[in-house]
């Protein structure tokens, strides 16, 4: 019970931050609209825990991420144990979460006997990066995912791209953008210039630039970095003719023969499916030149932007090779992923009205005329005749100053109790 | 975009656990019938990050919990860095936060001036401690406290007890026994006996093994670890008069003169006000032999008992002197948590039954007769006129163990596509 007397700094670990009321209350209210379009395309919430063992965070699955997870020193080790270390791995055992997905390939691999098979999952939850911290971005933060576990055919890109556009459409966006792609087609791109398969990473890596260094540098960087003869020129060749076409059929006519037949066939099923089923209230458009950064993806990709956001808002595609590497056989795989973190950024920006879901009435009672108890009683009667907030406050001297500030936190009626013989009725605060 | 191919084991970091979607819905169907009672009250939620700096964690407060911090390794550090280090808190900056109380001391003292004061929080969180893992014990466990920052006077207390003993009836206890006590009733005991303030931490510690050692045991641990002549005698006289005592005013009429009127008027209108205010579905008694482990505690304490568990479910009390560490006055403040795993364990043992919120409807195509896109669209349609889940399945091959795994995971209807001609009814799975 040994108590220091210093006085402590209160500002949280650097990069990190606290949330107050009203952001907790916005943050779960759109959190819940969106659980509930998923809840109703069947998928279910599942929880990992925050800390998982160093193996499954160093496997190369996390890419870059990798690289920026927090790791947890080993318990009970001595101070010779760590002047004794060789490597980092020696004194750390684990390690903070810095995606959702590594960990579900773990769960579903640990669980599966009790999960339904194809399995849709949703996840809600925090995970942890060790970026430099700048405006905006946060080492701990909020990741949204779903992924259908267990089902090899489109219908799992069907149904995460109508459940994701349901939900974001449900939580106020409207007319954004759906790109979609194929890891397949990437590569037939590709091999069709003339890459060779040990390029691909790299020249992938390079055409993900396109948004950020234009068609020139995109045609530099192959040429230096990937120097394999005529190839820079016919992909350049490629992205020109592509990027002049608006239309999706258009488009895909373009595609080199390398690519199967039954890939094209599945990304036009995709598209047409998406349009034909929801309202045009967003696009849907088909662009050879999406990667996504991670290098697990097998086939479709996805990403959604939002004209007022310069990156995606959410992203997603399979990952038929993850789910085996903890399971005795293959395991198809397909996520999406939104961006919680942007959209919050977004609807903050765009909702300047208070729109507190739950309606607020404080009861304030003078302590110098009225008691505690009576004040309890009173409003004990109030709360179970109501199903918002009926909160208790003391009535302070300024008591107008007070009303504003309960206004702020979204009380919009109160009462002023200031004797015990009434029944004072509530009013609006203005 | 390096990946290893061995094999990953799927097991979760030691004394962590994965959470079933079963056992996440009714987690978060509790959690919402609590967080809705507490909202009634004007209760606001907050959130602070997971990892906490050193500092913060250290100061004493947490008292043993501070012990079991994961800790979390400096960014950047060499080798040597490692190889050099005099004590591990060279090599740490910061950790997972133990509990809910001390990070919302912090946040209290940083936020302050955006928040109504007195301050009403409410936090649902994740805390790590590494404790020993046990069978129902967990490394990473959900904490529920609600906090009044602000305000000196047993209003606090009485809103506290009232919400909390309401938020346990609404999710399903009653008959429970809330004790309370007063850190400054022990402490006018103590003096009585004739202990001295240095001794008292000790003779608290040894008082509350009263449970688990019985009178006997306490005598013995009083008389050979605080040898101050005659008080163990005097405290076992105490001890065995009170405990004949079932009536709560019996038992205030033998606290010694050494404890403050105000004290006792002030116990004895809190449990008044709680009996008045309430339907009498619990006890409210006066226990002088609890103590609660935490030093912090200033003022009234209160702890909530349920026949069927061991230890108690719900904990709480006044502790003035903590947020005054962070800021530059003396902040008063009072709390009460809600053993979150404690009532879980204590609901799914009763309720045996399998009552999902959520309505759960299953479509069910035969893949080789309809195609994705007729089903996707059937179901579009049903989704639309429904609130709940309905989810879309292809037909296995064996039907009949298909709809038990789906009953199994609370579906309780489906319908079954078979061609893309009809508009079958939905059935009951039996």
């Amino acid at each position: 019970m040994e108590q220091k007397n210093e006085k402590v700094a209160a500002v949280p670990m650097r990069g990190m931050r606290d949330l107050l009321p009203r952001e907790v209350e916005r943050r779960q209210s759109v959190a819940a609209s969106i659980t509930q379009v998923y809840a109703k395309y069947g998928f279910t919430e599942i929880e990992t825990p925050v800390v998982e063992r160093s193996e499954l965070l160093n496997t190369g699955e996390g890419g870059d991420n990798e690289k920026q997870t927090f790791g947890i020193l080993k318990r009970g080790l001595s101070m010779t144990d760590i002047q004794q270390a060789d490597t980092t791995q020696d004194i750390i055992d684990s390690g903070l979460r810095f995606d959702l997905t590594v960990p579900l390939a773990r769960y579903y691999a640990h669980n599966h006997a009790k999960l339904l098979s194809p399995f849709k999952a949703l996840q809600i939850g925090s995970v942890f990066r060790a970026e430099r911290p700048q405006k905006g971005r946060y080492r701990q933060f909020t990741q949204c995912d779903i992924d259908i576990i267990g089902e090899d055919s489109i219908l799992a890109e069907k149904e995460l791209l109508l459940a994701t556009t349901e939900a974001l459409l449900t939580v106020g966006f409207t007319g954004f953008t759906v790109r979609i792609n194929d890891r397949r087609i990437l590569k037939g791109i590709a091999y069709s210039c003339g890459y060779t398969e040990n390029e691909l990473d790299l020249v992938f890596i390079i055409i993900d630039k396109l948004d950020k260094i234009g068609l020139e540098g995109v045609a530099e960087e192959l040429q230096t970095k990937v120097p394999q003869p005529g190839a820079a020129e016919k992909m350049m060749e490629f992205l020109r003719n592509s990027g002049t076409q608006t239309d999706n059929d258009a488009k895909i006519n373009l595609l080199p023969p390398e690519i199967a037949v039954e890939v094209v066939r599945e990304l036009r099923d995709i598209i047409e499916t998406v349009e034909t089923l929801t309202n045009q209230e967003f696009t849907i458009v088909f662009d050879p030149t999406l990667v996504r950064g991670m290098g697990y993806y097998t086939g479709p990709i996805f990403e959604i932007e939002d004209k007022d956001f310069p990156s995606s808002i959410a992203g997603g595609g399979r990952y038929d090779n993850m789910i085996g590497k903890y399971t005795d056989s293959p395991i198809p795989a397909c996520g999406f992923s939104i961006g919680f973190e942007r959209i919050m950024t977004l609807l903050e920006e765009r909702d300047n009205t208070d729109s507190h879901p739950l309606q607020k009435q404080a009861v304030i009672y003078d302590p110098t005329t009225v008691s505690d108890t009576f004040a309890l009683t009173y409003i004990q009667r109030i709360r179970a005749e109501n199903n918002g907030t009926v909160s208790l406050h003391k009535r302070r001297k300024n008591t107008k100053n007070q009303l504003s500030e309960l206004a702020e936190q979204g009380y919009s009626t109160y009462c002023l109790l200031i004797n015990e013989q009434q029944d004072p009725a509530f009013k609006q605060i203005d």
